[in-house]
């Protein structure tokens, strides 16, 4: 017999009974009966009762085994008494009547309990992480994880991608964030840096001939913690394709997004390929945002016109100013009390706005506030351009550019939230298209790249030559699901003069380009393919499948919020000698000065 | 039609004669034929022949195309004239006439050629490794290993086991060897460590309750390069089980490497499984080596006792002094010239040992110098051992201990490379198994750790408490492959009792070990399965698949034997700004002074 099972602990049936059998797990939980001991013995795959009668031989060793010990149990499978199985447990017919019991390994006192529901603080769950993954969610999480990374690689196989590794010791990259540096022991005062996406190298391998790249890819940047963001390193499904167009690449990821969350949904609704495609600008003014949710079915409309010149002089005055009106519907809110709007108003001045102005329709004509002062034509103008009928209403976002944008999404949003318009168990994509190559830095007042500087400029030189800059778009796109943007992507830009010109319009001479990616534009000399790609979060798109609101939820062993790993101890001072053959030496900032101590009283 | 190709570069047939078709891809090589432009057209799936006709309007733009260059080529598909046809090239029969011809990608005048078996410096390939891995060879090796990768994942799945991606930034590892350090900027004078291997972590895992984990895992170590070690980083496929016994962690990976060598061995004989299983001690015996070539059919047989009071005086002192004779037979060589056993003299002269001893056997007898001093009956019990006939010859090697094992390897390895006997095209798989838990060191005296000090020693406690430390052997084995050692492994010690008087017995006190390897000490006293694992690396495999003694050529982006990736130029210096921010100053060594200038002679 094998010395530690011969089943899982969900292996065990009704047509068992009778036959012995060996499991081995974990103490799940202990119940005594009047003589009798029940535990619950739990591995990764379920549960099995075990039965110790009163008498056994085994009993003084069962009966001070504490929870979460692991132990092997041998016996004889025996059915459950009609009215003592459970249902609800795949071995619940059967319990095992032990006639050995070896503890491998005593748990001592549990910080956290495995059983059960209670809630722990993320630093004790995150220092005694081999405990807290025994707890079905988190384990579930991440057994999810691996399943989903494992369909992603066998979707990119199927679809004729080669995994690639890329090197993790590597040079400082251009993506704009905060580099993790190693330093080098053999080339004194030298640092190779860690990735924060294998950008370069994808692209540097299509140079090289590889036709389809992809790689689950560990990334790395030394930035701020947020709820979606872990500290230090995260993983992306990177992929890079030569000789592919636009379209291509979006059908690509298509097909694995909506084959990976229609596996993984749970029987939740995936939007179908072709995904919905939407231009930057379009986005920001239907949308109010560049990660439009489309499970709120509310679209923004423009109705300048319609208050220009008109009886309420607040928003006439925007227009004449150039400021927009945009109309949020409301469906169905028009006979809601005045608490109602008044709540929203309030909420509106909570986020910067004068207020959030609103018409009510009834079959007698707009209501309210404003449309006391507007003309009836224009608010109902209003109304059959929203597509509104008596019953509904319609609020208002004025202001200028971006922040009128900004504004409407905030509260198309919201309206959909407190009026239950968005859709439940649906995972809707869509592709934001068409960003533009250059903004203005509203900082510096200078043109700057909006995106990655990598990106193809639509037009090519033509375009960057007799082009406003902050009137050219680029082949950069999002690929956006439920309000979350997955991923970045473009079809890049595989041409060196291209490229000069492009940096020189944002400021950098040619120069300062070679010196930074040199190693790039020189390949880019020696024949290169047209290419693009994108690279989707992994962790992300496991959060969205598994409803987690934070990141740490569906990483093994994650850094906490400060990037400590409590449970190893990292990151931890080093030895002298250490520094010393890495040519290193500390500079720590200076200690702030203590307070002087309080004058003693005596 | 699509703007970049309707076809692969190996897809057009004699079928598709008379079409249009549109090719892309990089120029592998022109020809000029009385006014005719051949060029051959080469994506990564094939070849292409692309011809121009004289006058053509596109010759203008054709002629100028350097090689290496990215173009696109429309035009029609025409059937070869008889005579022409390539039979070793997919599209032999066919070449594509050109109508249009659009240079996607000028290239300048190459580095390094594509076409051709051109040899290049290692310095002038790595610095262009994106032109350099367009060539046949390595670009195959780079396929090669994403399919024995691919192939890994499958198999580790089909046999249950579930990847986890454990962490990149993590503390300093106890495994021996220099961990890179990566400074914190969160925490000042504090560094994280990048992962020797996840060993850690991956019995962290099986305490975690996950039943069977792997990974193909990114390790790191500071360490030297050499041949079939890259500098900085590298992969093994990690693995482990919990509640498994040796023999099936063993079934696991002969299942994984059986299927894995027979599916790329490319015809090759690959051991069947189970593979031969031998104990370190014999394998220092008969193989003279822990890592052994089971392609060589010669055993090391020990002779001391046929030497001992024997005629042939200096084996009989070194018999008498404690020391062993070892003869390693040598099948047919006894009718070699002088010659060949005075080269086999004088190579083990030059590998440090006094000579090389041998008989060899007539009819009559053995001959030679050792046999003339040495009893004829003695003789005759060393042919009979080792089975040995007349045309045969035996060689010896003498001495002590450890260095007469080890030299008794050598010889059997040299011989049978002599002779030939080395199995071609075959991948032989053995395991070493039972290695000693401990050995003195040479240097201190003092025991220490032989191999893991994670491993179990076997007889657990009791072992340790009664027996020699030097006679306890752990649950430690090697996979060995054509005298390459893949993998090291272990049942693990998952005792924290056993674990503390291990590390008691090789000198270290307990609250070292405390200090050192305190997050897995602690998690071993929350309830932790009996578990072990191995993990042979992914470069090695790929090495042996692809025949390539150089671990550079199955690598995508390598670092130089200096550590340093030339294409983009890494390791490299940081701004002071940088420096500042991680808390650190450079402490650099004081540079050699310059030899003072010679005088100036007028």
């Amino acid at each position: 017999m094998h010395p530690y099972r011969t089943h899982s602990c969900s292996a065990l049936r009704a047509g068992d009974a009778g036959s012995t059998a060996r499991l081995s797990g974990w103490v799940h939980s202990k119940r005594d009966h009047g003589g009798l001991l029940f535990i619950d013995l739990r591995d990764e795959t379920g549960i099995t009762q075990i039965v110790i009668p009163a008498g056994s031989t085994v009993m003084e060793t069962a009966e001070h085994v504490r929870a979460e010990s692991v132990i092997t149990v041998t016996g004889e499978v025996v059915l459950r008494e009609e009215g003592t199985r459970n249902p609800d447990l795949a071995t619940g017919d059967i319990e095992l009547r032990a006639k050995t019991f070896e503890v491998q390994s005593a748990a001592a006192v549990l910080p956290l309990q495995v059983a059960g529901q209670e809630h722990y603080s993320d630093e004790l769950r995150l220092r005694y992480r081999y405990i807290d993954l025994r707890r079905d969610k988190v384990h579930r999480n991440i057994l999810l994880r691996a399943s989903v990374v494992a369909s992603m690689r066998r979707r990119m196989t199927d679809l004729g991608f080669v995994e690639l590794q890329t090197p993790i010791l590597t040079a400082s990259s251009p993506e704009g964030a905060r580099d993790f540096l190693v330093p080098s022991r053999m080339h004194p005062g030298k640092f190779y840096a860690l990735p924060q996406a294998p950008q370069q190298f994808k692209q540097l391998a299509m140079v090289a001939g590889f036709d389809r790249y992809f790689q689950i890819a560990p990334c790395f940047r030394d930035e701020a913690s947020r709820a979606d963001r872990s500290p230090g390193e995260f993983y992306q499904l990177d992929f890079e394709m030569a000789f592919a167009t636009q379209d291509e690449i979006f059908a690509v990821l298509e097909e694995v997004m909506s084959g990976l969350f229609t596996e993984f949904g749970n029987g939740r609704t995936v939007s179908a390929a072709p995904f919905e495609r939407i231009p930057y600008a379009r986005a920001m003014k239907e949308y109010g945002s560049d990660k439009p949710d489309l499970r709120n079915p509310l679209r923004i409309t423009d109705v300048t016109d319609a208050f220009a010149d008109s009886g309420f002089g607040l928003f006439a005055r925007i227009a004449a100013d150039g400021g927009e009106i945009r109309a949020i519907p409301a469906p169905g809110a028009g006979d809601r009390p005045r608490s109602f709007f008044d709540k929203l108003n309030n909420w509106a001045r909570e986020n910067g706005a004068g207020g959030l102005g609103y018409i009510t329709f009834s079959e007698a004509g707009g209501q309210g506030p404003i449309a006391k002062n507007l003309e009836a034509d224009r608010a109902e103008t209003i109304r059959t351009r929203l597509g509104l009928k008596a019953g509904d209403a319609v609020f208002f976002a004025a202001g200028k550019g971006l922040d009128v944008a900004k504004f409407s999404g905030l509260v198309r949003t919201r309206i959909a939230e407190e009026l239950g318009l968005v859709e439940d168990n649906a995972f809707r994509f869509c592709w934001i298209t068409d960003f533009p190559m250059y903004e203005r830095n509203e900082d510096t007042g200078l043109i700057d790249f909006s995106h990655n500087p990598f990106s193809m400029p639509q037009g090519g030189l033509d375009a960057l030559n007799s082009k406003d800059p902050l009137e050219i778009l680029a082949y950069q796109y999002d690929i956006v699901c439920n309000g979350i943007e997955l991923s970045s992507g473009a079809v890049r830009n595989h041409l060196p003069d291209v490229m000069v010109r492009a940096f020189e319009i944002a400021g950098y001479p040619e120069s300062e380009v070679e010196a930074r990616f040199g190693g790039m534009l020189n390949a880019f000399r020696y024949g290169a393919p047209p290419h693009g790609g994108s690279a989707p979060g992994v962790d992300r798109i496991v959060m969205l499948l598994a409803d987690e609101p934070n990141i740490r939820e569906v990483i093994l062993f994650p850094l906490n919020q400060q990037g400590e790993d409590l449970m190893m101890g990292a990151p931890a001072p080093v030895l002298p000698e250490r520094m010393k053959e890495l040519s290193l030496a500390l500079n720590l900032p200076k200690p702030k000065p203590a307070a002087a101590p309080a004058p003693k009283k005596d």
